[in-house]
């Protein structure tokens, strides 16, 4: 319980210099000045410290654009996007993209594929991954230093042993090790709404907030949780699954053995049946059919939102974040229905009360919230060693 | 995210020394060679602290009791618990107690008074538990060095702001503050669930397990979760409410505006409606009643445990641990019942099964739960500068 922290005067230089490049990387270009303020450090240990790093190639400094203040323009510090370069792998139910994504959080080249009953099984996948990520690195002449990779699924993050991806109809695929003696780098596995959660955290709608939940419905629900800053894990690093909370009894069968799962109340399914879709409709048609939603439609939408609604009420009694982030469909919802799920949440819940209002956003990071949040988690074990 | 240490070298020996008291204050009485191993600290370093801490009388070193070993025994080293003393402080809806507990969680004397309506208001309640405090402080000659507070109620603890605690009808309390100006010792106050899970995590049933939930039925429900060793808490310090988790849309009605929380479903009304008892019976009423439930009667808590399994499914989804553990008066349910509910709930939950199984188990602490867990918030504090 005790955090004081202990360390040799290397292991302090090392830290101080992981810490100003994750500064860089996550919050972007910044002045010595600004880089010694908000890390708390002195002007000469910055300038010893960022010497070094533009000495390695790993930061550049240029004089910043100009802009209207008067007198000569501090150079501005930026991270060299090839100086560490991770590999983000998300692989979704419809499609697999891969991206190489640069210090800074830039994708510098990507590729994707369509998914197929026939081309989704973890062999096809997996062979599939490593020669589209051979393409790419030749392509664009870089060598990732790491990978993460996102699924809708269970996976233990100790290993990144997937227990149970349900609709991709994965069980037991030992998809760290297989990756990692494949690509020969270090492998980090995690569901999904984790990784949109760590993404929508350090570079999207949820920056600077530090207990945040990020809830994305695709065919599933997931859910994520940042509390204390941190993500928040179970045992052996598994992460909660939020849509299999029941919130209706005796309400449809869920393929996990439960009955009135959230997700079959709030998945994609749901959003179909709520907007008089087929329920195997696509993505496409789904966002058309809600962005085309005229105002007199607008109430085959209020089953599905009261579902959301109390569902959202119990994931704020729980964790008691000060924003919950949608992601997935949920962002194609009509505002004025979101700003009534808003609402009541607020008037609804215990804890938000207290907390004087839980704000409710959505997803500023659109599909490529998985994907950045794979590189992030890629790149948790690299800052330390660039 | 970096989490790499760093520290001045008096810093590296206020830490050491800190680590050496927390682990004989949590775990108990250990020989120096004992010591050096769990804390991976050489026996030199091990020796200076030790020494020291016994100098200013901290700690003592003692011959154990002989055992059948051979050869000379080691000197056991005791945390001395007169040399830091917490005051603790549980605020039920029927009674108050308070304790003084020593390094080492010992309680070296305690005092508690029933709650009536009359005497249930706050300034009533601190009144009295400020002089109760100074005759028990002065009777055993002590003087505590810190304070924590456990109460059943939403409490933000940046600052023991209690915002609502419905069933001693409170709302908007400073007791944190009023408290601390009164004692004129820091005090911390928390959730009684959330500080239940902290002594269950540190001196229970949960010991050694670092992802856990403790769920406590009184007159309300509620919850607190350990995550990775470290207690869980939301926004503003302010811990979820999981009784008020809606199990049961167009349910009972529940004091905080929704219908059908987990609380009005195996709360104490609860369990007196399965029971057959008058809703207002006493607490010794339900618990004897439990007890000598005849074999034939069992089936009426059916329901009531067909509500508690359903909503610890949710539980274990959503936090993943590798263990509940159930408090208050779960404690008194039939072992065959809990053993069921711990079947289905192994059965019904994905995350549990993907963890092989969590544990359900129950509080090893019986009344005195939520009082150790107001001392250890207290000792949280109090250790670093011992």
């Amino acid at each position: 319980m005790t955090s004081t922290p202990v360390a040799r005067p290397d292991e302090v230089r090392r830290y101080n210099r992981a810490s100003l490049l994750r500064l860089l990387h996550v919050a972007g270009p910044r002045t010595r000045a600004a880089l010694a303020t908000e890390l708390g450090l002195n002007r000469s240990t910055i300038k010893t410290l960022v010497d070094g790093l533009a000495e390695s190639g790993v930061v550049e400094e240029r004089v910043p654009r100009p802009g209207r203040g008067a007198g000569r323009p501090s150079l501005l510090v930026l991270p060299q996007p090839q100086a560490a370069v991770v590999l983000a792998i998300n692989i979704q139910v419809e499609f697999v993209a891969i991206a190489l994504v640069g210090l800074g959080g830039q994708i510098l080249g990507r590729n994707s594929w369509n998914l197929h009953q026939r081309t989704r099984a973890p062999d096809d996948v997996i062979t599939h991954v490593i020669e589209s990520t051979t393409l790419l690195a030749a392509d664009l002449n870089l060598r990732p230093v790491a990978a993460g990779v996102s699924l809708p699924g269970v996976v233990r993050r100790s290993d990144g042993h997937v227990h149970e991806a349900p609709n991709l109809r994965w069980t037991d695929v030992a998809l760290g090790q297989r990756l990692t003696s494949a690509l020969d780098v270090p492998v980090v596995v995690g569901n999904d709404a984790e990784l949109g959660a760590l993404a929508e955290h350090l570079r999207g709608t949820a920056r600077g907030a530090s207990d945040m939940v990020f809830i994305s419905a695709d065919i599933g629900v997931g859910g994520g949780v940042i509390a204390q800053g941190m993500p928040l894990r179970g045992a052996a690093g598994y992460v909660g699954e939020v849509g299999h909370m029941v919130v209706r009894p005796r309400g449809r069968s869920c393929y996990c053995g439960n009955e009135g799962c959230w997700e079959t109340e709030i998945g994609e399914a749901a959003l179909c049946r709520a907007l008089k879709l087929p329920e195997e409709s696509t993505r496409g048609t789904i966002v058309a059919e809600l962005r085309d939603l005229s105002h007199d439609s607008r109430g085959w939408l209020d089953e599905f939102a009261e579902w959301l609604t109390l569902g959202l009420v119990n994931v704020v009694n729980l964790f008691g974040p000060e924003l919950v982030v949608l992601g997935g469909l949920f962002t194609g919802l009509p505002a004025p229905v979101l700003d009534k799920i808003g609402e009541q949440v607020r008037d609804r819940s215990l804890v938000s009360r207290a907390l004087g209002g839980v704000r409710i956003g959505t997803s500023a990071l659109g599909n490529d919230v998985k994907l950045l949040g794979a590189a992030e988690a890629a790149f948790e074990g690299v800052l330390d060693s660039v």
